[in-house]
């Protein structure tokens, strides 16, 4: 099958070694000349190119360029391609990935490859990176099932663990487990920092260790990414910021009222409920 | 030195190993008679009883029971003492143990090994348990200079690394870096299982990986040992909280304004912030 990948970073970048692995013939469209040539030498592509009408003879092509980049970067896409081209994408918000795509192009099926690493860009690309991943498709009842079908196929041939469901559902289960996580650990280092007593904040940042360091990990992360999330999920991520919030209330009412028992009660169901996500 | 140890749990035990290695006579008191012999079969204390009254001939007493037991027991443990006897003690917070003991002994340190693991109990003891972890020490103007010399050098012995400080300080430190940590975690947790529609919890629970894994650590926790940290840390943690939150709603406000400058600003000062803490 001729595979189209649009962005080579780490996303494309590694797409494209699993799927050159499965004898696909892989054909990449960077920005940049440089990462073109790049992606070619490491192997990754077998050509590439700043052209996107490099990609009019791909059977289905994955498109893995920074979010905000998606919609404008399909827009120009399809004025190259026929229409029998499948394509896909890997953007990590769907709904309103799929509610701008849907309407230009009937065979577009959303995805969401649940991988990645601290690094980015072509040079982090790696091999097998998606083995036992999550990986979820956002088709509507609209969506061709032979587009499915074939998205499906190559996404088994990568090892990843599919899951279907509708883009909010996504979105809302995005929320949750990674968006919210992400500022949650971030006011809790805003909070720390505000300290206003130097001896004090000396002191927490002598004595922190474990606990604080990897609840406070994702609130340290890329910062920009940190914004995407919460510019392309905006609604998700507010109603569990509410609901968080809410919870937070209630943990500060509890000890505020020395209502032990119930504190107890509502540490011993997170201790029960953690392992449903961890395990 | 003849060294006591009231209590022999982790800490305790730990303490044990460590202290005999370095020539002292170790002498244990625990409630148990089954835990007197264990420690005393595993090595980690030379003689052990149930009663008090061994601990007589000791120089220095380490408390290293539960929180909630450190006064009571020391309230019967000086009957038994001479004037001279250093008391100190392990508890994770100090200032209603120190309040509370201060008018009681005049040789009694506070202090605070922060050093521990998921385990308990005297079998999960171990040496060298204190290598450089924190050790922090909360004497005031009137503790006897001769007895923080006695006590530091012992800390010295076991390569802890001592921190000295107000009780107050001490309580709201490891509010900021330890308890607050526990409550922002559980209530991440609890918020999510919060989400009313089952196939998005369940499509977060298969989704979560290690963002969320590290984020909702402690939050899963001993439910005990997170209320012990509610109760005795109680004003210091709600300080905490309600900067938290403050925080959290200041998140809030910023995505409710779609004001990504200030986002990015926030995240990027979080970003900066986080290896003062954990570098």
């Amino acid at each position: 099958m001729n595979i189209g990948i649009l962005g080579l970073g780490l996303i494309g970048g590694s797409l494209g070694y699993d799927l050159r692995s499965q004898g696909h013939h892989v054909l990449g469209v960077s920005r940049r000349e440089s990462t073109c040539q790049t992606a070619v030498a490491l192997g990754s592509v077998d050509e590439a190119s700043v052209d996107m009408s490099l990609l009019a003879v791909a059977d289905i092509i994955f498109v893995c360029t920074p979010i905000a980049l998606i919609v404008p970067q399909v827009e120009q896409l399809i004025t190259h391609l026929s229409a029998a081209t499948i394509i896909t994408d890997v953007g990590s918000v769907k709904a309103p990935i799929v509610q701008a795509i849907s309407p230009l192009w009937e065979r577009f099926v959303g995805g969401h490859p649940m991988a990645g690493t601290a690094d980015s860009g072509i040079e982090a690309a790696q091999k097998n990176l998606f083995v036992d991943r999550p990986y979820v498709l956002t088709p509507d009842a609209t969506t061709p099932k032979d587009a499915i079908a074939i998205l499906e196929e190559i996404v088994r041939s990568l090892k990843a663990k599919i899951y279907h469901c509708q883009p909010e559902q996504h979105d809302r289960a995005v929320s949750w487990i990674s968006h919210l996580p992400v500022m949650v650990s971030a006011a809790l280092i805003t909070a720390c920092t505000g300290e206003n007593d130097p001896a004090v904040l000396q002191l927490a940042q002598n004595l922190a260790s474990s606990g604080f360091r990897d609840t406070s990990r994702v609130g340290g992360g890329n910062p920009e990414l940190g914004v995407m999330m919460a510019r392309y999920n905006r609604q998700a991520l507010l109603g569990s910021l509410q609901q968080y919030r809410q919870n937070i209330n209630e943990f500060i009412n509890l000890i505020e009222q020395k209502d032990w028992i119930t504190l107890e009660a509502k540490l011993q169901s997170t201790q029960q409920a953690r392992p449903f996500f961890t395990d």
